[in-house]
């Protein structure tokens, strides 16, 4: 059995004091700490911080957890934060083209319950991945993007997502760019696929440059969207050898591989709120 | 400019407080903290700490640092502890005999001042790396072992350590089995590189073992050398992939480069004290 | 548009002149070399040889093939051989238990035609897959395993194999020990993975055991079984990096992602004739 | 004891009955095959070999062997070709700067015997690596680079690297860009790493560029020179894992063991005449 637990992701200026601060909160109250992770860049002079605890024995609840952590310690050491409750499942929509492998790679975590995780639906420009959707009761929705109607079709999504009480989309190999705008809404919180070792062959037919230029590793990266294509902050990279006997198509094959493994551990990363963002970097509290 | 800092490590039983209690004993005293790592194993109710601060406007000085972490939090917590400072080197000794890979790589890594480490002397049974290790300004000491002089030559090396205050050493490939009464002269503090990926094939001739049984990976595996062969508390592995077409020779060859970098890179984690030992097993705070 | 092939492996004491032989044959008839691949280990004086070839301008056809090798080359060389058609598909059972992991990613690539092989039917000794398997259209049989019924659960596997023209049998976390008289009838034909990088952690639990002893590296394994357990031939193995922070859950869940990839890799090159079985080892053709 | 062999590496578009005629060759004047690679890109229909043959029962000896090969094999198959022979080792010079990490990693194996390689000279843009050089017996010339000498300089490498009969060169982290006319001296005979996974971070300063990119996994390149920077044919890249937690510093010291390996790696595959290179890409014969 899970207990329940209250995770606090801090981001401030580094100065003295900060940890024993933040740890004096949690104990003043009674809460027993599980996980504490805490990163200092001393060249920045940024910290950053992770700390998950015990709600059962910690003597505020409900509203009051936030409400006293921003009296006592968020808004006196003047730190950005977050704070999420395991309870709280987060929901997560999949955008979904015509590749498989990576959708049905997150449709296993899922229904296995490796993922603490919902998800109530997926957008997609084809109708092929409905079946496997709808198989594990998951709406699915088919938004045919043309440039004519793409701002359209954004706008439609971005309704089904706000109805749906979307927090975070994942994209498994969706072949749309996302417009500036439509990324706007989820900042750190639309993770791509990106079928290279970044910052190597952005753009599309990453496979095809790599066996152009002879390269003796392929990757895969996956990263937040931002509105510079394939240039977002790096969540996870994995990598696997290629030799002059593979072909694209060998490439695309054994890359697959790659991409499903690098994209689950960032969505799962993710998942347990442990990804902290500042200056398109991130950092990931393994 | 590296600055002088203390460097705190901590064990003890989990129970609610504990970073709290040490975070505020160095933030009372002014000390501003670099690094601060813990691990709560939650199964085993055990609790690891590393935590490095700047002495510059620590308050404390000298003995009373020692003395006060002690009053105010390692005795009433009932810790378990070791503290360093930046300003002591930790000082090394290498034992080796005639593989001379790891040995090279040592003195290259200690004479471009990759390690923060003294290395007053080289012990050996062999005088094959006299010439390398004087080159370096090192002592070294030939103390050939036969099985009926091995008590004699193990006392003979206690007193050469003993004579330079040796803290710990790094076996570089060296053949001989050292007895439990030598190594329970430094427990936890004799680094051996073993040439398989342990627990798989320990003792000699692992890259022959390895050959007849056929594997498709290859490894190397640090640890330290407790009375049980090959069975000590591992702090680093690493592999390489081969296949049929490799012979034992070339598994030699391609192995020693995976040691070289195994090895190094425990040395490294033990010289900046970032290496925590229980039941046999390490915690490593990277 | 996959052309016609046929695909020749070999093994033979090592001497001059092989490979000119056979490549003669294949020449003499006007067959057109795709790939050649050969090994000689020169200590053990083995030779073994895969060599595919085009069969459109191939003048000889059906039978006539093999009876032509055997005549002017297999026999006369004194080789061991096998001799597959790319348009003959292999024919799979799956065996699985409970564990869903690997065996939806067989399905998996199964569906997407990664692979060219055909799956007539699953047997279980647990009714939970039956449902996945049935929805790709593959006959489901549960046979549940007591020490009493064995043998004959055995025997009706041994009947549903034959019935359906197996080829060979991918256990796909297979949680039962099959009897050698059941192996015996499928030699260097039955592909396991097993979750530990052997020979490491042979037997049940392997991930608690490499939670003991401390290891930084955990793998998986793929090999043929034979009657001695977890100690058949290795064809392929993978690994992932654990820390100190990772429980025997994380352990296995991290080592789930690398049991899929291992034996996808080695149902693929087995799939595609890659492999050469001697001594307890195998020649892989990448 | 090593025995003297015959090395033949081929290139020519692909057609019918190409190993056939080539190992016909060698049978038919009693050479014994040791090894034998082939590759057909059936994309490009470009055909590589390399074919290596023991000379002890051969029959033809001398120039006869270049000459009976050219008129029975090469010319009618208009192939292009390099002929070598194990019994001559191959010369190489080392240009280094001030980066000692390659350069010592290269005179450890010269020194051990893992090469089978002379070094007769290394070449520098200053003074700091004499001492290792002239410590096995290497001879070595300082001949400092700037803006008005290069030219000049450059001629001056030339007329060393001829008279010491130089056959490929290393560029142990050598800093200076060789210009075009030199380098078209020493076509696919020039080995450069490059500390990037390229073709990511070309250029200088690759590890803060990975640092301000915020990449998981950092990288090295060995690859031949061309005359368009870090653009050559690739020969081997290495990978490490990074983190937030590393900084430049970080990368730099980890980087170098990987810089090491991957050089190493390229240097062993080109003195054993395993690579052929088209189209700025190579075919690397392991």
């Amino acid at each position: 059995m899970k207990k329940d637990t209250a995770i606090l992701l801090v981001y401030s200026k580094d100065r003295p004091g900060l940890v024993n601060r933040i740890t004096g909160f949690i104990h003043r109250y009674g809460g027993n700490i599980l996980y504490l992770d805490q990163h200092a860049d001393h060249e920045a002079k940024d910290f950053f911080m992770r700390i998950e605890w015990e709600l059962e024995k910690f003597t505020l609840t409900g509203h009051d957890i936030e409400a006293k952590a921003l009296e006592e310690v968020i808004r006196p050491l003047e730190m950005q934060y977050q704070l999420y409750f395991s309870s709280s499942r987060p929901r997560m929509a999949v955008f979904v083209s015509r590749h498989a492998h990576c959708f049905a790679d997150i449709l296993h975590r899922y229904s296995t319950g490796e993922w603490q995780v919902d998800i109530p639906l997926v957008i997609s420009n084809h109708e092929d991945m409905r079946k496997q959707a709808e198989n594990y009761g998951i709406s699915y929705f088919c938004l045919p993007v043309t440039r004519e109607n793409k701002s359209e079709q954004e706008a439609a999504a971005l309704s089904l997502l706000a109805e749906h009480e979307v927090e975070f989309i994942v994209l498994a190999r969706y072949m749309q760019i996302l417009s500036p705008g439509f990324v706007g809404h989820y900042p750190n919180r639309i993770i791509n696929i990106h079928h290279s070792f970044l910052p190597a062959f952005p753009g599309s037919n990453p496979y095809r440059s790599a066996a152009d230029r002879g390269v003796k590793i392929i990757g895969a990266t996956s990263h937040y969207v931002t509105s510079d294509l394939d240039a977002g902050p790096i969540i996870e990279q994995g990598i696997t050898r290629v030799s002059h006997r593979d072909t694209v198509e060998d490439m695309v094959r054994k890359g697959r591989d790659v991409e499903r493994v690098v994209l689950a551990k960032a969505v799962y990363q993710h998942i347990n709120r442990k990804i902290l963002v500042l200056n398109n970097r991130t950092v990931v509290f393994e």
